[in-house]
């Protein structure tokens, strides 16, 4: 193993503690006591500090290429968690298709022969209204603050696992786009969302969207099948031609699939000890790490999903 | 064309508002006089406020899937850019490959084969010890500023179109790890990089990367053959194996191309009236927007590269 094999070695590693877990130590307004490695921390973690998802809010996505879990922000998008339950349970999405790929940007998809009369009569039992749901309550919602200074928000956090802002004084919070939120598109009118159309967030944060636009889940396994798909056109990523569309095998409520058949997949809490060591882990790094900014933001790191012990 | 493709067309539209252009309008706090839609404002800009590449910092890079155009950050690392000058010059990245695509993360590329003899002789007259280039004096700088706050550093904004943020106080700024940057990659000594490997910025600004390696770019042209690969495995997304491998075409400085051969691109200076007209568009915005922040970030918006007229 000469030199330049052993420092991408080196640097592959460092690049994961950077991502997953960060490492202790810090060069600056570092705590007496150093953090321990995120990988450590998780190992550690008590099993009562994960929890299950719901299977009436585990939206399963089955692609060619791979599937795609998503949490559905039931307490942020009620109505619109309702609608995509319904869909799904009616096999809404199936055969539909990913339309759209804008680079740093969305992941789209929908019917991409909206046009045509089948469409509305498809959506069966589900809405063809639903409520605006850009923002909740602040007041009594269950926020785990993060102290970090944050430009966007004078409060940012986490609840459910789920990356959120809020403005205490207008008594709002909101879910914040940060990679791999999905959102339900509407048009000019707020109202215009149903969850019949998707995205996921491929790119850096687009968080002037926020409070724009009807946030409804965050994507908990597969990102990857949605994000390195070929980038459409100029038209705003749109595909220009059929052929480039990405098929949808299949969309299911977990609770529609046979127990055994489920993901067996769990979340760590955002309200634990083990998510805020892990917080801190990232604000002070150390190992291949020379300066830590003893700051984090919620779209930097995002709550570990794993497997079900 | 029926009410679903309507509003997938109107969240098309405004999506590309989101992201290039912007309304005018806002919500709060908004100018007096409401800032002009984004693409009037490109539209309209004179052309002193374009600038063209330097030949001698143009980085053209073939890949089968298409050509992605890299800015060599002079000002910031200049030993850096001139090694990797230097490598171009030589072919050092001809029949290399990308080794390594992270989700989120970073798209790495170098040689796959590093530990092979050639390796070390392959550097020719690239020197195979580079200094440190993590920051330069704050002093100086002619950085336009952001009025934004950054919860990462006390000062953000941009220079020669790149994205840089500074602590005024120690002296120092740097290049921060925005979505389509460059860096080399490095082992552990800090030291360690010659640029020889490099890797660009595919996902949410990883800024706790800042001040621990060296950026040496911005991606001007082609993130979408950089960031739409399938992702590699678990080991921080190396892949497994070497069939999984994107070669590198080639890769050449455009001052070794013939002049009519070479990209012909100009990019907006971030000192101009211009860019600080598009920033201010980004705060406040219109249209199918109906809430705006006020507040953008050195993230957010990168700063435009078009053909040259």
């Amino acid at each position: 193993m000469n030199r330049i094999r052993f420092l991408q070695m080196i640097f592959s590693c460092c690049f994961a503690f950077a991502l997953t877990t960060a490492n202790a130590g810090a060069t600056k307004a570092a705590p007496k006591k150093p953090p321990r490695a995120g990988a450590e921390i998780i190992a550690t973690s008590p099993a009562s500090d994960w929890r299950d998802v719901a299977p009436t809010d585990l939206l399963v996505m089955d692609l060619p290429q791979g599937q795609v879990l998503i949490e559905l922000a039931k307490r942020f998008a009620p109505a619109h968690a309702a609608n995509i339950r319904t869909l799904a349970h009616q096999a809404y999405y199936d055969g539909l298709a990913i339309i759209r790929v804008q680079d740093n940007y969305v992941t789209q998809w929908g019917d991409p022969n909206g046009d045509d009369a089948k469409l509305a009569k498809s959506l069966g039992t589900a809405a063809a209204k639903v409520p605006v749901e850009f923002s909740v309550a602040y007041k009594g919602l269950p926020i785990t603050k993060l102290k970090d200074v944050d430009g966007w928000a004078s409060v940012t956090g986490f609840v459910d696992g789920f990356p959120v802002a809020a403005e205490p004084k207008q008594n709002k919070a909101w879910l914040t786009h940060c990679y791999g939120m999905v959102g339900a598109g509407r048009g000019e009118a707020v109202d215009s969302s149903t969850g019949a159309e998707l995205y996921a967030i491929i790119g850096n944060a687009p968080r002037g969207l926020d409070l724009n636009i009807t946030v409804v889940g965050r994507v908990l396994r597969g990102m990857e099948h949605l994000a390195a798909l070929p980038r459409g056109g100029i038209n705003m990523g749109f595909y220009d031609k059929p052929e480039q569309y990405h098929p949808i095998t299949k969309v299911r409520l977990a609770a529609d699939i046979a127990e055994n058949e489920r993901p067996r997949i769990e979340v760590l809490k955002s309200d634990s000890k083990t998510w805020a060591d892990l917080l801190n882990a990232k604000r002070f790094r150390g190992g291949w790490f020379v300066h830590s900014f003893g700051h984090t933001d919620v779209c930097t790191t995002s709550v570990p999903v794993r497997n079900k012990p």
